[in-house]
């Protein structure tokens, strides 16, 4: 270690923790009077907001939460859950956000895993925590959330009153006190294919430095104004998905016109987007073509909406659709593990002006990597590979504020962090101008001969065969290559294809180089169905466990 | 201290810590082909930058620098001392940025009280080191900087090389290595009326969280377009005045544009205004007047340039005369010990629509304290007095990258964070809508009848009057009313006026509200001139000292 001069402060010195509630200094500052809407119910101003949070950390300590208690909240997208980002760490608690597509057994694990203390619950959900309370290990007590104007009866026990009410018992100061930024701020939990829920968790310090950086992110390039002061911003990516990717905390250090759709319904999304003239959005693909395929969308002037696209990539079809309604669609990546920001489109003025499709070709890639960002794709071994576009490597990240393990599961966290870089489990290829690019799961990429084969392009070059209707690869061991891939086929109805015929129209992409001879399969089954996961994905751990 | 909850890091996670060298990984991701051009001689890439600050790292090893010494740095605003910004503290070593406009007396003291133990020195003020080398007691080694082909002759000793001659010897990869983020990166001085030079210091963790926030800042409002990723960066305040303001490492993190003026001549910056079609500056009003009154601002369009007045208060006069070319001007206020960013001018779309006149009264304002930044005004108990734009108090701050004390100098830096906020030193009144406006400094404010009364608003009342041609106040001890202001008065010659008269004049002020009945002065002596400092300000502790 270098032996640099640290000075101890003098003795009264304000050492400034990097704590949540210093981001809401700010916003409130800027703009008192501007809006915080609840889709078509309620709106209230930035004053408002702060006097709520206040009021909520009275009401939380008169419920008996303290520092280092956990609070679990499930509800829909609202200015309540924004007041709940901040109301609870600030007192020193954590905010567990739920999430509420989990299985109901999935959700009394991640309770109990991450010993929730106090629960804040929408109406919607009651029905499921009275059916698995008796389950719930560590619940002391139930908050009620409702949109109606009394709270609907409960069979819940301890019970301690509704959102609302509780609100206006309150007092309008709390007192936040310093504490360590190191402290643990929120916790949530990410599913695999396999095994339980893992838990992440972010610490104060983590989330400032997030939105630090994305603050200066979003808005800083001139031609993709995400987020700047003007800006009316609306998730679409449930706050219980890694903080909404941290964007509400970035909206409200900056004072800028929020609105909260509560339960997502295209229709009233799309409604929302006419009424407040929404800018900038963030969401997965689905929801995006969901939207699209509304008919009120018909009559929106989506020429002002700026759409980061995440989750899972962008098609180039759906991409070129939301463009030609005059929507500006971008592509973020991240994932649970790095709360989440790690790459962002990132456009220059040439880019703007090029034709459409080629401007589609860099939206649609996982963009270059935002700054405190370090990133790289590496080989089994670790070591990092060219930026070339073409070669491939697991992409592994370095930045202030990605999660420092699993929650009391040290063994999974120590392999996250292999070689001291967070493991994303994603495969990419880095362009010679930087821009990331993934390519496949590390667990499905196919390693044969040396090299990686994304199992992803192999399945799009066995797709463009006209008798194929879907397709599956993996890769299975083989002595002499390592693995080897292993295609599944669903032929169209009436058509037909041999093995031969598909190892002829693979053989035209080696010829062109696009892909190796080793990656054409000698071993194709023609099948009726491709396994799926309850997503709907497919199930490529169950194809790979079959075929063993 | 709240009992949070505080997981510790699995074994192998990576510790972000944050340095500088962290600021440097997204510029020349985002542009490295973007241009870093000096003055009229010469440009080079981003690229190019990385590899100099590596070179140059290589280039300070070799010359003994360790982590921990100090490096010294007199220079003009060049590319040089950007690299500088980086390379020294990037090593593990402190930049200090030698004030050169300081006597050489001071000078001396400085790099005694620093113990740099290297210095890079431009041509320039290789004559004033020759002068006092001698005095010099920590220094083991110089470096030449130099614009011309070859380096001066000089009769220094232990002259290790000139800069680029020993940048091209240099390897071009140095393996930078990580430490603690509280490690001191940079340290200069800040001069008063009175006493020795004191010394502030910042470490990599102040400068990213000044960075960090300045670059959401300075480009997120809608009206404000300070620094984007299309704009063109020229400082024009010099490097060694508390790190240019810290843009410089602002706009090389986003891969901006930037223009290095070299020795500020306002014909050359005002060429290489209209040759690079600068957008963003930020000075003091004396440049920008001087820049104003070149020939050829004639036939500049400064319709883009947006530039960030600070160090003194701009005058509604030149911001008028700026506005009126085109500039647009804001505010922005800090000082050496706060790195500096507290507040910036702050517009919202309909302050930019308002008349010309209403708008300078905006902009001339300091602005609203920036996100992160705590700030009050306090009475002489620390008490925070309203935000009603009349109550005046001391301006106190709190944010994460004010020095936290002044170098070997405790009991000072004691005094500058009385009651765990740090002292600014200016008395302000804060408005309704938070706009901080600095009224005066608080040694020179009088505290008379229990209020603070500005001398400055005193003497623009008194200047009113017809015969003054110029006034000094200052306060006066007395038994009743604590102090009392006294004036000195020098009289247009030819024209006549009494105590009396003076009197009567600010009697209508007391009537319209404006001041309070005891701050009219009871003594007033006419005098034939005021004293000044060297710097040309009204000398108010000689004052003081001869009235006592």
């Amino acid at each position: 270690m270098a032996q640099t001069k640290i000075i101890p402060p003098v003795s009264n010195a304000y050492n400034y923790p990097l704590l949540i509630k210093r981001l809401l200094l700010s916003g409130p500052r800027y703009a008192p009077d501007q809006k915080i809407v609840y889709a078509d119910r309620s709106e209230y101003t930035y004053s408002d907001l702060v006097t709520r949070i206040h009021r909520l950390a009275n009401a939380l300590t008169a419920a008996g939460v303290q520092a280092g208690d956990t609070v679990a909240v499930l509800d829909w997208d609202t200015p309540r859950y924004l007041e709940c980002f901040f109301a609870i760490p600030m007192i020193g608690a954590i905010l567990h956000t739920v999430n509420i597509r989990l299985s109901p057994d999935q959700v009394v694990y991640t309770m109990n895993h991450a010993e929730d203390d106090l629960v804040l619950v929408h109406d919607d959900f009651v029905p499921l925590l009275e059916q698995v309370s008796g389950n719930l290990e560590t619940v002391k007590g139930y908050i009620q959330l409702t949109d109606n104007t009394s709270a609907k009866s409960t069979s819940l026990d301890t019970v301690k009153g509704e959102y609302e009410a509780l609100l206006a018992q309150a007092g309008d100061h709390f007192d936040f006190p310093d504490f360590d930024e190191n402290s643990v701020a929120t916790t949530f939990y990410t599913t695999g294919t396999t095994g339980n829920p893992k838990g992440v968790y972010f610490t104060h310090r983590q989330l400032v430095l997030h939105t630090l950086t994305q603050t200066g992110t979003l808005g800083f390039n001139e031609q993709m104004p995400l987020l700047r002061s003007n800006s009316v911003y609306m998730p679409v990516t449930p706050m219980f998905h890694v903080h909404a990717w941290g964007v509400p905390y970035a909206a409200t250090m900056m004072g800028v016109k929020q609105v909260y759709p509560g339960r997502y319904e295209p229709e009233l999304l799309v409604d929302l987007l006419k009424k407040h003239q929404v800018t900038f959005s963030h969401c997965v693909p689905t929801i995006l073509q969901m939207m699209l395929d509304t008919e009120s969308i018909k009559t929106a002037n989506l020429s002002n909406w700026h759409v980061l696209i995440g989750g899972s990539a962008m098609t180039e079809g759906l991409c070129r659709a939301g463009s030609k309604l005059g929507i500006h669609l971008y592509t973020g990546y991240g994932m649970s593990e790095t709360c989440p920001l790690l790459s962002t489109t990132y456009l220059t003025e040439e880019d703007v002006r090029l034709p459409l499709d080629e401007q589609i070709n860099k939206r649609v890639k996982t963009g270059i990597a935002n700054p405190m960002v370090d990133l790289e794709i590496v080989d089994a071994n670790g070591q990092p590979q060219p930026h070339d576009g073409v070669a491939k490597g697991e992409v592994v990240a370095r930045a202030p504020w990605l999660t420092q393990g699993y929650l009391k599961e040290p063994e999974k966290g120590e392999a996250l962090w292999e070689g001291g870089w967070l493991h994303t489990g994603d495969v990419g290829t880095i362009d010679p101008d930087g821009t990331l690019m993934i390519r496949d799961r590390i667990k499905d990429v196919i390693k044969t001969g040396g090299e990686w084969l994304s199992s992803l392009d192999l399945e799009n070059l066995i797709s463009q065969h006209p008798a194929v209707a879907a397709t599956a690869v993996v890769g299975v061991p083989d002595e002499k290559w390592g693995e080897r891939p292993h295609a599944l086929i669903v032929l169209i109805p009436g058509q037909d294809a041999s093995l031969e015929d598909i190892q002829e129209h693979l053989q035209q992409f080696v010829d062109s180089g696009e892909i190796n001879k080793w990656a054409i399969p000698q071993q194709i089954d023609f099948v009726d169905d491709i396994p799926k996961t309850s997503v709907g994905k497919i199930n490529k751990k169950l194809i790979r466990d079959e075929l063993a």
